[in-house]
């Protein structure tokens, strides 16, 4: 019977991430060989492609590939190349690691807010002692997007004792969280005064965080970002949070990463932010679910944290 | 039958708390009459004594006290008090909000320290985008004190994916946390790298963070001390960052309080701080407390929420 390292495996990532993966691979299963993709002969051998911010139009060389794995939660960058077999399964990484750090950088970034820290660095750096001023804010969380990481961090919020609500196109539901869907978008931006966004990136998300929905909230809601850069337009954030919609804003996805030096978000006395590092997929957790899904090719097996091309996720 | 308003209630505390404390039972029974303690013409007659930093002595003067109530979570403003009456039953206040600030506190200064916030506040600073940069540190919480409190913490950090255990003077079993007790001190403090603080102040605990514990310690331990101020010896937590027994200190309490102005804390580069308010009493919970044991008083049924003398919580 064929064993993983006898299909042929190719990556195309950023060097730093080619790297990660082989010394991973490497202390999993080291028959296991990973191919430079774009130093391969024979493309149309490859059988399994591992990609993370691969150049558009890749994919076409690859003419008998027969899974694609995203390097990460998202599957953006594969389902806005064209040159992508329809037919072919992409499977993501889905990694347990990565809940925990999704979800604690979620209650960092809400704890940050609700507990006013930057009222207390200021007071700190005037040596003020200002103990009756914390009343702690009265905070409704809505967590739009209620996949595996919004799940998570929806139900651990709420057992911390917070207010939650969630938001996801079809019917979900979550004990101990009020849940929205469909058309009931406008009546979950109502009721909520912190909005996390946890969506996947795909056509119905991109520049979703703009004026119009900023319009449609509660006023002030205090926004985290964590989806992905292109779900926000950082000029609509910037406005709604000088009108006064928004309170503020702890991002940690931008349209253009690395965020460009001359960008207003690094200085805004609002925003917080972060390198794009909420949460980073766990190399040792992600080689052993593809090894897995390699034997499930070979046997024909149902593969595990297969992506829906027409949801996108 | 005699009424909660038919006994004599008097407050003794500062100004600001007697305000509050007079608000929020004027909202809960405003038949209910707060004298107040320095004031009252007939000592003799008070029936229930409210305390919140009492001057030393005080209490002599009211000498037919059926029960004195703390303010707080914490009682040894009125342990040290050699004016009080032994056989009088304190009480405290327990308030489920206490929790929710309190784990939400401990919860955030965890995360600031394990999440590294401080590199990425001055990164930012430099515009620098160290997308790589957080390899989120592992770390194994000790909780020290298992009361109230502290079990709630220890239960949340649990949930949110991190190895706790905990130590307290008796033994104490709770799932998903491995306990520590009695003589076992040394062994608890050498498996933790983040040490939490959440003891009671006792003649046991005075200047229990000192030297002597540091030493005793896994090096370099993180830690975070939410209990007294004279729990803690300030110029030993300094010698232990500068000779890296101690990676850091995040400190809600202080040896003085307001901190002096002239106290290093304020501008040590590895300390954080706040201003003794980790948890602020919820005035409306405790004033239903305070309402239901004075109708157990007059009913002579047992008082919830009371302290055990010779434990001093």
């Amino acid at each position: 019977m064929t064993k993983p390292h006898q299909l042929r495996w190719a990556i195309v990532a950023p060097n730093a991430e080619v790297e990660k993966w082989r010394e991973n691979f490497a202390l999993e299963n080291p028959l296991v060989l990973i191919e430079e993709g774009d130093q391969v002969k024979d493309p149309e051998n490859i059988d399994i492609l591992l990609l993370w911010k691969h150049p558009k139009g890749t994919l076409k060389r690859f003419k008998n590939v027969k899974l694609y794995y995203s390097l990460g939660a998202g599957v953006d960058h594969l389902m806005d190349d064209s040159s992508r077999f329809a037919s072919v399964p992409i499977c993501r990484i889905v990694d347990p690691m990565l809940s925990f750090s999704m979800s604690n950088y979620l209650i960092f970034a809400t704890l940050h807010h609700q507990r006013k820290w930057k009222k207390f660095l200021h007071d700190r750096k005037e040596k003020i002692w200002d103990h009756d001023g914390l009343a702690e804010r009265h905070i409704s969380i809505g967590i739009m997007g209620l996949g595996t990481l919004g799940q998570d961090a929806a139900i651990k919020l709420a057992s911390l004792g917070f207010e939650v609500s969630g938001y996801s196109p079809s019917k979900k539901e979550i004990p101990t969280i009020k849940t929205f869907y469909g058309e009931e978008l406008s009546a979950f931006l109502k009721q909520c005064n912190v909005l996390i966004c946890t969506v996947p990136y795909t056509q119905k998300t991109h520049q979703l965080l703009s004026k119009k929905l900023f319009d449609m909230m509660q006023h002030p809601t205090y926004l985290i970002n964590v989806s992905r850069g292109a779900v926000q337009v950082e000029k609509d954030i910037l406005a709604a949070i000088e009108k006064g919609q928004l309170s503020g804003a702890f991002l940690d996805v931008f349209e253009e990463e690395p965020l460009p030096k001359n960008s207003p978000l690094w200085t805004h006395e609002k925003v917080e932010m972060t390198p794009h590092n909420a949460s980073i997929t766990n190399p040792k957790a992600g080689v052993k679910q593809m090894l897995k899904n390699a034997e499930a090719l070979i046997n024909k097996k149902t593969l595990t944290h297969q992506v829906d091309p027409h949801k996108g996720y």
